[in-house]
């Protein structure tokens, strides 16, 4: 928890790190349509002016939350080595573990999507995620973008469904079990 | 366009009509969690009364925002027949043409997501997905609801992919035609 400290107690990475953890807290108590920076800095403990020195605007704070975010993904889905089941798996445990990082990256009106490092940061994700399609077995018809597409969307979906409550009651309580059998389904 | 109408132009029922249209186009502007009902009032043209009287409080309105979309929902599912591929296509083609209600629906903690009429409209709308797992073709372990929660998985996270603009240039520009590449997938 950072609040109560004050803008001298921090160098000057270390206070810009503590605003993203204060966003990111923000966040998951009230979506990143309610944050405001004037918000941010009082969680924090730090000047009003301290937010808008670091990032400009909130567009600006939230372009670095999804920076961070993306990296942080491709970061994880590389950890799950080259099986696609596996970087799934690993993407619906990233969505569960980050949500405020997920659902600022997804949202891309509330931030710059079109920041060179933004686009960077989603490259290395995307990469990730098509390096699994290799692994997927021979078909008639293999088609990378296609299946790709297909692997994003089904990963993309469950983790939203889940971390909407949305899914029924069999679905089980383990994020991570039911997102494997769920991703089965492409390898049958 | 409502605007400029008044409440004594209304009958009892277009009004609360109007409101729930007025809430729509809000919502595409700017997102649900912006929405205020006195907003919606003078965009309606009524008086700042009128939503209140109607719904009770923000919560209520996007209730019934909610039951209104999934019950579109199951309609669009039903009017696709039995065949899983038309269903997800119908899915999506439904959540870019009702982009609002969709994105009100899945975000629960906006409105009384355990509302019985939510929660009706909402079984309608999972039981004509489900309908489309029996047209799968048979395959040595058929599980049909872990079956239902991929083939909603993959069309949930495509269409929400597709809203946030998030999908790669070469996904093309027609939805239906891209998803129906996607949801294809399923049947190899």
């Amino acid at each position: 928890m950072v609040r109560g400290m004050t803008t001298r107690g921090y160098h000057h990475g270390d206070l810009r790190r503590a605003l993203l953890a204060a966003a990111v807290e923000a966040i998951d108590e009230s979506g990143p349509a309610a944050l405001s920076l004037r918000d941010l800095a009082r969680r924090a403990g730090v000047s009003h002016a301290a937010p808008a020195h670091h990032f400009g605007d909130k567009a600006g704070l939230l372009t670095a939350l999804a920076v961070e975010g993306f990296d942080l993904l491709a970061e994880a889905l590389g950890w799950a080595g080259d099986d696609l089941l596996e970087i799934g798996v690993a993407y619906v445990r990233f969505a569960v573990d980050h949500r405020a990082h997920f659902e600022v990256m997804f949202a891309p009106g509330l931030y710059r999507a079109d920041d060179p490092e933004v686009a960077a940061a989603r490259a290395r994700a995307g990469a990730a995620l098509r390096g699994g399609v290799a692994t997927l077995p021979d078909r008639p018809a293999v088609e990378p973008a296609r299946d790709a597409l297909a692997a994003w969307s089904i990963v993309h979906g469950f983790a939203t469904l889940w971390l909407a409550g949305a899914l029924p009651s069999d679905a089980g309580r383990d994020p991570e079990a039911a997102a494997r059998a769920v991703i089965r389904r492409l390898f049958e």
